[in-house]
Parts: C-alpha cells; structure tokens; sequence
C-alpha cells in the first residue's frame, strides 16, 4: 500500500519553481470553498485588483488562467489568432519556439525572427520582419526568457509593433514581481505569467492581461476560439466584474488562496522594493561567481537579475554537479536546455527565493562541489565579494 | 491594503467542490519541490499507479491532467477528434453540450442524442443514431451527469459503440470513488474525471485514462492536436513510464501532493467500500427528505447516490433557501442549471462530504429552513427516518 508523500525540504534556485513563501503555503491550505461563494467571490475580485497592480495596469480584463504558465500562453494565441493571421514571433530561447507551435496549431502563419540564445531580442530584425511583412497582424515576444537570462526590451518592441498595427503578446512568465513590467505605460496588448517564479506562488496558475484593443480584437473574431476551455469570452463571464458570475469551470480554490497571499505579499513589500531585492541579490551573487572565475552568458545591460545563466567551466560535468548540489544540499538549480544543455547553469533568484542566505549558500555549496573535482577558487573571497555587496 | 483572506468554515454538499478531508489540506502546504526533482518524479508514479487503481484499469496512460475537469474533457476530444470527424454525443444533461462545444470546437461533427434531463442515457436511441451514422468514429457520454444526478449505463453503451466500431469518450467528472468504472472490465478508451468530488481533494486537476485502441488514434492521427498544452504525444514524454522525464509544462506540484494524498485515503478505504460508503449515506439522506415530502426527480435505478436532485416544493424560493443555509449553517448546496434551474437543487453527498453528519445537518437545515417558510413537515419523522438507515 502506498503511503503519504513527504517532500525532502528543497532550495530551490533554479528556474522555477522557486521557494514558497511559508505564508503562501499555510493559506493553501484553508478550507476548500465553492467557487461561487460570495466570499469566494470576494477574494477573486480582491486578486484581480492585486494582479493589476503586481501588472501595473488598469485593464478590467486581468485575472489569473486556472492552469500553468503553458496555458497562459495557449490563451493569448487561441485567442487573438485566427487561421490565417500572420504573426511576428521572436525567439532568443526555448519559449520563442513554443509561440511558433501555438500560432501553428491555431492555424496562423509564424514569421520568425531569430536572436542568438542568450541575447536580448534584435529590434532591428524585428523591425526588418515588419516592414516585410506589412500584412502582420501581432508581434509575440519573450520579456524573460527563463531558458537564458536574458531581457528583452519590451517597451520598444511594443513601440515597434504598434507603429506597424501590429498587437502584442508578451511572455512574462520569469519578470512579473521581479523585474518592472509596465503594461499600461508600455501599451502591452496581451501578457501571461506564471505564479511559480518570481511572486513565490505555487506552480499551477497563469496571471493574464488584456487591453482594450486585444478585447475588440478576440470579440469580432470569425471563427470561434478552438478551445472551449479558454475561450475568454466564456472566461469573461466567470471572472467579469459585472457581478454575475457564470459558472464555466470549477476554479483552483485552494491554489487562487495561494495567490491571493502572495499578492498580499508583493503589496506589502511594495513592487518596487521587490525589484530592488531581486537586482541586489543577483549582484551579490554574480560577484561571488565572478570570483570564482565563473561567468554570466548575458551581456551584462541584457541581464535578468532573477536568472543567472552560468557558464560551465571546460571539464566539469553538468549533471554530476547538479546531482551533488541536490543530495548533499538540497540545492537545486536548472540545467540548460536544447543548444544550451550541458553549456550553462540556471540559478534562480526568484520572489521569496531571492535572498541573502540562498546567495551565499548557493555560492558556498556550488564552490565546494567544483573545488572537490578540481576546479580552483577560493570561496573566501567568493562569499567576501558576495557579502560587500550584500551588506551595502 | 488588501489583507489576507480567510474563508468561512462550510459544509460543502453542492455539486462540488465537496468537503476536503484535512488531510490533503496538510499534504498539499508541504514545502514544493522541483516538478523535475527525483522525489517528485518518484511521488508521479506513485500518482499514476492509484489512479490506476481508482480507474480500475491497466492503462499506462493514466494521469492528472494539470488543470480542472473541464480541460480533461478538452484533452480527450482534442487529442482524438479531427476535423470532419463524426462524434455521437449524447446529452441528459449541461455536460452533453459541452462535449457538443468541443467536438465542434476541434472541427469535428456532433451528431447529438437527447434525453430528457434527470433521466439515463436512451440506449435505444444511441443505437438508432450509431445505426444512420455507420461512419461515426466516436461515441461521447457522460456517466455521472452532474447536472440533474442521474447515472447511465456506462458498460452498456460502450458494448454498443464497440460493434459499431466507434471508440468511446466518458465523463466521469462525478463517479471516480463514488461510484463503479471499471475502466478494463468495460473497454472504456477515454475517460477524464476531476480531483474535487468523490475523491475529496481539492479543484484544480483533471484525472484521465486513455486505453491502446486511442493511444493508436492519437499517434496516427493525420494533424497536430490543436492545443500545444493538451498534446498527450508531448505531455506523455513527461508522465512517461520510460523513466525519462521531458519538460513540458511545470506541474501544478502542490496539487499534485493532494491528489496523492487523497488516493493513499481512497486505498486505505478500499474502492469498494467507498462506493458502499456513498450508497449507504445516499440511502439515509433520500430516506430523510422523502419523510419531509421531498422527492427526488431521477427514477430510482438511475440516481447517483453522490449526487442529489431534489425537487423544490411549489411556492418556495429556491434563492432564499440556499442563501439562508449558506448564512445560517454554513452550508452549501447546489442550484439547477440549465432547464431544472428554479425547479431542483442539488445535493452532493461526495467523499469526505459523504458521511452521517452531513446527512443529519442537511435534514436538519433544509428542514428548519423550509418549515420556517410555512412548507409542513416534522422534524422528528425525518431525522428517525435517516437515522434508522444509517444505523443499519
């Protein structure tokens, strides 16, 4: 007979997810209401309203998909591309490649616009596709590529897309709570996130935005969203703030508690101390690493502070490392994917997870293993240089 | 400041989510780990093996799908519907137009069998249908219709759509640890049911079973599946047995430690007594309500006994009765949809929620409530009623 499931206790600082916040954890686990309860009504209206502020938007159309980041993602396409619908899709990572599939499968044309792994998004190529592609419809970019560190320059791609009529999508799966994201400001068409990242939330749901332009567009579609599940104009009278509420799924309950507390959290640090945490922590951390004769893969002005993309030194194996990090500290950190794998480390600093003690543990641990296969570095100057930073 | 949210104490007998057992309140706050971590991947097959269990059935195919039931119906449909396909729905009930949604949704063509609410599935009238439509590839029923309570013929219908050559869709939304499937026994191909009924755990996933016949369908079939999230060719390189675990998406961890606890308590029950468990409180609580001179619509060998639909006595507001039991107990039951909206309620009696005080709660209230309101009826005869079945 199989028994209870008793999690070992995790740091977990690769790419997500990160380290939940106790609090969090402890509100998942009040008791189940029905998804439409007043007071369960209540406490969405309360996460839509935090949502904006974590988006920095007015949108009314702002409310978390009960599904992970993946489905985020699937709701912004299924929604606003029809057969047909050309859309500029960049990729400078693993998440560009998953934006072509989703235009495919709903029947558009994807014109991709590629970027070396690991750099931010080439505006110039972006505008390149546009001015050869007048016919566009939507541009579709990552802001934080998890699968490399890197950062694009949302603001002037939207600025770009827009000039050419074109909406966008933006992926912000890794940014939202740990890097500024200004919807409203930077005129952001549609945006999803994921709860597992950087607002230190249990994996399981995708924060979602939409605008007013993004809205008329998926209201005088042709055909209708192939997915009944996340067609939002079926969305829209669940979580519509008309006071109605139609049922069209049973909600996450338990898991939507989990993000309400984290909201309340993010509040009451303040998004822009949130940010300087995350910044702080990772100069703390590259400085340790740097130290060490470790580097970050991401020019430096293209750097996420919540995901830092090591390189792996010449001779040291990859998995073994992450194997000892995980058995000896239970520490995990991410391995690179597709051309990356086996080139680079991802070492998370995410929401909770972004903090001192993980700076300089993950600095001693990872020091230590390298040094056992001989690799030289002197981890009292690592965790000196981490800690000049730190104690600034 | 939006503060941190507690909700009220309820009693949950509506239609789901039912009540969850503490349990799984306290498996599901245990600290997250990486949902590609060993541990976790251990805690997967573990996972998989009793839902096997709960599905009765051999399937390797059988997992939770990372979102509620409704996207385990999507998965079903569109992994196995292409366009031009014809599907047999049948429908007694809300969740037969939305398995009509799907099919259409995928491109498929929803030949549609009716019958009349609160009543089985007509075989006859499945048969006819199967009978004018030789190239039908699929027939799609629901089980447990959660929608009016009654229960349909599951091994029966899945007999007749197999000499017709028709592969079979079922919802089990509602029967899974309620009431018998015996998914092998019955050759039933593809089945989806959700976390938040009968198996007492909390919404957010959707459990699905897809036999060899499907699984050929799937991998044969001549376009992609149309949503990249709900892709069983990708999402079975992460459930995979084959000891490889490719990303995909980033399961919903701490539901997953949930449903794992609810299936070790489903195990410690036994299968069989938990669907004795569901009759036998079923048996009471109809004993109870039929003293009080209600009367439930479904005929008697066709009632679910997780799932209640009561008729509403003439003259009474179906409103203010719900909202007093809710205010005033605590207690949360069920209104109609569709048609029977006004004219039921719908009294769940799932899992954890299926026990002896909930029985005597909900005679007790509902009693109180009505009486209140000028409908004649004792208290007395209907709390001896019940209580003599379930000191039986």
């Amino acid at each position: 007979m199989t028994t209870s499931f008793h999690p070992p206790e995790r740091t977990l600082m690769g790419p997500g997810p990160s380290d939940v916040n106790p609090r969090i954890l402890e509100a998942m686990s009040r008791p189940t209401i029905g998804h439409l309860d007043p007071a369960f009504v209540g406490m969405m209206e309360e996460v839509k309203s935090m949502l904006q502020y974590a988006f920095q938007t007015s949108n009314a159309l702002t409310m978390p998909v009960s599904a992970p980041g993946s489905a985020g993602m699937e709701t912004c396409f299924t929604n606003l591309v029809e057969p047909g619908d050309k859309v500029i899709v960049c990729q400078n990572g693993v998440f560009g490649g998953r934006m072509k599939e989703n235009v495919e499968r709903c029947g558009g044309i994807a014109v991709m616009v590629e970027t070396e792994w690991g750099r931010a998004v080439d505006i110039d190529a972006v505008e390149d596709a546009l001015k050869a592609n007048a016919d566009a419809k939507i541009v579709a970019f990552v802001h934080a590529e998890t699968s490399t560190g890197a950062q694009s320059d949302a603001k002037t791609l939207v600025e770009l897309a827009h000039k050419h009529d074109c909406l966008t999508i933006v992926d912000a799966v890794t940014s939202l709570g740990g890097t500024p994201i200004l919807v409203d400001e930077w005129g952001i068409d549609a945006i999803y996130s994921g709860t597992q990242k950087c607002l230190s939330c249990v994996p399981g749901l995708s924060p979602v935005s939409f605008g007013d332009r993004a809205i008329e567009v998926i209201q005088n579609r042709k055909t209708k969203v192939q997915s009944w599940f996340l067609d939002l104009n079926l969305v829209m009278g669940y979580w519509g703030s008309d006071g109605q509420r139609t049922y069209h799924h049973t909600a996450p309950v338990n898991t939507l508690y989990a993000l309400h507390e984290s909201l309340v959290l993010l509040q009451q640090e303040g998004l822009e101390n949130a940010w300087q945490r995350h910044q702080h922590n990772h100069l703390a951390l590259k400085a340790g690493l740097e130290s060490m004769g470790l580097s970050l893969i991401v020019p430096e002005d293209e750097r996420l502070p919540q995901l830092n993309a090591v390189s792996i030194p010449e001779g040291i194996d990859d998995a073994a490392v992450r194997l000892r990090l995980l058995n000896d500290y239970n520490l995990e950190i991410g391995a690179g994917l597709g051309p990356l794998g086996g080139k680079i480390w991802r070492i998370g600093l995410m929401g909770y997870a972004s903090n001192s003690k993980n700076v300089m543990l993950c600095i001693t641990a990872l020091g230590s293993v390298l040094r056992d296969m001989g690799y030289e570095a002197s981890l009292d100057d690592a965790l000196d240089a981490a800690y000049r930073v730190l104690s600034r």
